[in-house]
């Protein structure tokens, strides 16, 4: 079949909107309607070239919402109708890491991902007879797109696919680290660095949870109103204070015992784990460095107490937990709607990146 | 009163054993008379000149057991004849930290420790007319000594001084790291780096829990044989390996549940996380490192899944944890004897650093 598609042909080059070649599902596969998809900074990673792994040509896009169109052999959980959230982090349940009960970074099918392709190392998609690489087992940049049966979490069908794209990435990356890696309880002090897609989810996800102070930090005093927006108690801009590490504990009577950085820059994280309580405060790193950047500390840190982790896709089990998400949306325990800045068509897609590159949007989601 | 003890005049001096002038204690302190002591490394790193808030003149010794002789005003829950382990990490079980339920770094007494004295401020050593300092809180080189209520722990009298005071730092440091800290789970797969006074505690601590894959890292090849003493299962010397991350990750079937560091170098603490399994494995930092040394690594390391986190005096509640452990060591749950290797008069202890330098002695104990 024929699908509307943007396209990236190459590195650091817009977006091409074209008409590619899509073949059916195989064995195990799905073929899904793409109604809408964000635009994630991953993306623009990816399209900038910084990914040293990065393929091209590809169809970008990994946080979207569908409906299933049509089953392949073999697949039994989802079926045409159902409404479904494409999983860059699939979830076999059979593999070692799904079975482990310990992480939600399933391997079954870690390495053709990797590859732009599908499990059975091919791709389904094609232009001018020249295959184009998946990305990210999704290419929600695609109206439709092939995926394997065990990437994709069927939601419910009253839930809007321009609100439940979101939970495809942004929203479960941020709620997913407050609620299963970091775990944190009723009455904690938190601190959150970055105050952008991901950082106010962390934050709506701290208020759902309990904690008790909510502090943002933010080079741009224009995000202490977004932070504020979803729960956030007190604003930090580091240009304003000498010492932040120091200012943020004693703001917090000792250090915080869960922070969280969403910026991705290495000199963060390590502020964000030295902003801990000595004893037991709990650092999550959620933002993706540079890549070759390392983050350092003094080891004593560590011995004292503080602990150094970090969260993938929120630690969400992709089918499993994603629902919830969307759930939990549904029921106005999470906001989703005020975080959606922009709204575009395909064919605009390339301003949603403009925006996230000027900082002017929160998030911008293409509705096909 | 007069006592005798080992001296630390200066830094980078031998002890000298003289007679100093002990007051008795003050209220919420009790007088204890020392029959054993160990001689660990920290001690070694103080009188090395190595850290940089040593204080001289002072006592060493942090590893001791002993015989209560008299109790201070207020003093409720040891009395004269109870049979303890002087604690340099206590347990006042009032503080934020002691309350956290979350770390066994107790701050009650944290700042006159650190500074020689005890919690009124004053020293209770002296010689010649001049205070000589308090060495964490404990001066365990002395034959008598006063410490505050709270830094002692009451064990059971029929466990021998000579093995018992052990268990006031290398044993607990070890065996506490792997129950507490890491809480590891039977048939775990775990590497210990560094097959010393520490690291063969974390191995026995290890087949108490019921691990499967037990692996010591040494450069030493004589450890082995004490390694598998205590229920190694596999040994390794990094020598004789091109990368010991990637043989480590190998061996273990995707990298270890578990590690410990307990070489307080900090190169081997990077290997010790990236040796841990992707997604759930956890390194625990036991090792004291150089003053200005510091850790790095990749943030994906953690963002995939790994976690690292450190562990001070094996994570154990000073005065409710430590009297368990000798009850496992009298239980035959533990062992403690075959690790001391040299026993000597307070006259020798000299000798016990030299040992420890040369890598002689696993633990040597000074008996009074």
């Amino acid at each position: 079949m024929k699908t509307r598609a943007a396209v990236a042909f190459e590195a650091k080059r817009p977006l091409e909107i074209v008409e590619v070649d899509l073949e059916g599902p195989r064995a195990g596969e799905v073929l899904v309607e793409i109604k809408a998809t964000g635009i994630c900074h991953t993306d623009a990673y990816t399209l900038d070239g910084l990914d040293s792994e990065g393929i091209f040509p590809s169809i970008l896009g990994h946080e979207g919402a569908g409906v299933v169109v049509e089953v392949g052999p073999g697949v039994t959980s989802v079926a045409a109708g159902d409404h479904v959230i494409p999983l860059y982090t699939p979830e076999c349940r059979q593999c070692k890491s799904c079975l482990s009960r310990k992480t939600n970074l399933c391997t079954a099918i870690r390495a053709t991902q990797g590859k732009g392709v599908m499990p059975d190392g091919t791709s389904r998609f094609s232009y001018k007879g020249q295959a184009i690489a998946h990305y990210m087992g999704c290419s929600t940049f695609s109206n439709f797109t092939v995926l394997p049966e065990i990437a994709l979490a069927k939601i419910r069908k009253d839930a809007p696919f321009a609100s439940a794209c979101y939970v495809g990435c942004g929203v479960t990356t941020g709620v997913g680290a407050v609620v299963n890696t970091a775990k944190v309880e009723p009455g904690a002090n938190c601190v959150v660095f970055g105050l952008g897609g991901i950082g106010l989810n962390v934050i709506q996800g701290l208020k759902m949870v309990g904690a008790d102070m909510i502090v943002g930090v933010d080079i741009n005093d224009t995000k202490e109103e977004w932070g504020r927006r979803f729960g956030m108690t007190h604003f930090v801009n580091p240009k304003n204070v000498s010492d932040v590490v120091a200012h943020l504990v004693e703001m917090t009577g000792g250090g915080a015992d869960y922070t969280f950085d969403c910026t991705g820059n290495t000199t963060v994280m390590r502020q964000a784990l030295e902003a801990c309580h000595r004893g037991w405060g709990e650092s999550i790193i959620i933002g993706v460095a540079e890549s070759g950047k390392e983050i350092a500390t003094r080891p004593f840190q560590l011995v004292t107490g503080r602990v150094w982790r970090g969260s993938a896709f929120g630690g969400a089990r992709g089918r499993t937990d994603t629902p919830k998400i969307v759930d939990w949306y549904m029921d106005g325990k999470i906001e989703i709607d005020p975080m959606i800045t922009h709204t575009l068509p395909l064919e605009r897609i390339n301003e949603a990146f403009d925006l996230m590159h000027a900082g002017e949007s929160i998030r911008s989601v293409v509705v096909f």
